[in-house]
């Protein structure tokens, strides 16, 4: 496998998204070996910095001339601008590990969640991708029960926070609410429709078939994330005022019976993974529980009544954290 | 069928509630021919009174020696307060809706949906219920399509605004909401846990098998209002921070094959509901369009890729109206 050695010079592209802030943060915070750090960001930064371990690092915009000389390039950017960037610095030999759709499902490349397929990343050949937030959180609370008795389709419903659109979107739901509250006018604009106490259908893509990309994302990187081509998945996303971590209610069949208090067992076992309930008190994972944290939490699981070898589960993370940030530095850690 | 001969005494009980309220604004704008309308609320509303056309109607409490001489008595109560007066108006002859789970699933009291089942209705023995404001919302949209082919099963996961949870709650979170952005701290009441940009599994009570009661009352509800035993509803419900209007995320499978085209074809001529996208926008029913209407919106039919004779599909609806006062007040209307 192609390693990183400490200690590593850093190119973070992205650095002054929601994504790119949290990468800082867990950088400093696991004490990652670095040797240079680098910010990139887009025009709008020109001539800004920003902080990084009591340190001001200038915000530069990029450019061919100043790709060089990187060990590990962390990609927290829009799909177009990985697409147009990353097979330059891969030429160059710079480890990539992208958090955009641009390249997770190029079979050269591996997409990985480390609790998952961490034996995939001896494949790359310098591009790993870090999958889907929605798809993170999910797999992360099905691989152990997959593990013990094959999943043959997953039936899910999301709740998403507006952070999964951005920085923009998390100040626009706030500054929304308040002009709802003050009875002011409101237009959005970081997100497509009125955000404050309201909710809608994902916003990404919509395709001939129905589904947006988001939902398409849950089915096809579920199947390379478990190499099982023939996994089904009928998701629908959808975007709700919350601020900070996304939830889901799942549905998912297996190729035999598995009992709730089975489930329970493997995941309380499982790593990155926490049950958090209390039935006494009707009390289930909540998003405001898992904003910050690390693990996916998960609870009510019950048998699906109406249907055969089912469960029933409740599941919440933090999808800038493992949906994105966490899942990034995990595996450059993995690559050292 | 026992009739209503206008112009009706009626009693409404719980008149001071979410739907209370609704049903006064029902009753006035849509002309229901009143002889005597008399208000009853808890202790608390003592010597108070409410309007209703201009008038101000005074707020008793309830006693036996009060609840004679009604045609009607709507009750918009707690189960507790139907069960305890509802069997003693009945034998005096009085006929009842009743917004309550008390009556719903007793086989003696027919459960009316007007769209659906208003031929249940002649059954009535003085004592009619009103389905729980989920079921309504989901068969409404569903109905058109199992009449067309038979459903199988289910799949549902509800958006629920707080108003379901009462007057009290919409308050609640919107002080909640006000304290957040405040940076202060707010102890909920009303509600069982912090609503504001946050989201919890429904708050009715927790069964042993992991479903609450606003899960199985899908099921049986549902099953009572088909007249079809067999079948199978699989609910996950959900309090989101919206006030007004529940929504689902559907994924329904009949026994035989339906295009999302002729789902499309037959829920545009069904009443009650209102085919309401524009794909071109990636525009689908959100709360907010539905608050305060009368039709159940729906929209985004596609077919399931998962799963054989299965669309999913997407329905908002105004809880307080179709979801119990106006169902109401066609039941009412009905019975003239």
């Amino acid at each position: 496998m192609i390693l990183l050695y400490p200690p590593v010079k850093i190119a973070l592209i992205g650095a002054t998204g929601i994504v790119g802030r949290e990468i800082l943060g867990l950088l400093e915070k696991r004490h990652f070996p670095i040797k240079t750090l680098r910010c990139f960001a887009s025009l709008d930064s020109k001539d800004k910095s920003i902080l990084f371990s009591g340190e001001n690092i200038p915000l530069e915009t990029l450019s061919k001339d100043k790709l060089h000389n990187i060990d590990l390039a962390i990609f927290c950017t829009k799909k177009e601008v990985s697409s147009k960037w990353i097979p330059y610095l891969a030429r160059q030999k710079t480890i990539i590990i992208d958090n955009s759709a641009a390249f997770r499902l190029d079979p050269h490349v591996p997409l990985i969640i480390p609790e998952i397929n961490l034996a995939e990343l001896a494949n790359h050949n310098y591009i790993i991708a870090s999958p889907n937030c929605s798809a993170s959180i999910m797999l992360m609370a099905l691989f152990p029960l997959h593990q013990y008795i094959p999943i043959q389709r997953i039936q899910v419903a999301t709740y998403q926070a507006v952070s999964g659109a951005g920085f923009h979107a998390m100040q626009e739901l706030i500054s929304a609410t308040q002009a709802v509250l003050e009875k002011k006018a409101y237009t959005p604009k970081a997100l497509p429709f009125p955000s404050a106490f309201n909710l809608f259908l994902h916003n990404s893509t919509l395709n001939a078939d129905g589904y947006v990309d988001e939902e398409l994302k849950m089915l096809q990187e579920t199947r390379k994330i478990l190499s099982n081509p023939h996994i089904r998945v009928n998701a629908t996303c959808v975007r709700v005022p919350v601020l900070r971590a996304h939830s889901q209610a799942l549905n998912v069949t297996f190729t035999q019976e598995i009992c709730p208090e089975k489930a329970y067992e493997l995941l309380e076992k499982a790593p990155g993974i926490k049950v958090h309930e209390d039935r006494l008190k009707n009390r289930f994972p909540m998003p405001i529980d898992v904003a910050g944290q690390n693990d996916v939490y998960c609870g009510r699981i019950r048998k699906d009544l109406s249907y055969a070898n089912t469960l029933d589960l409740w599941v919440v993370g933090d999808q800038i954290l493992k949906g994105a940030a966490l899942n990034t530095i995990q595996i450059a850690e993995h690559l050292l």
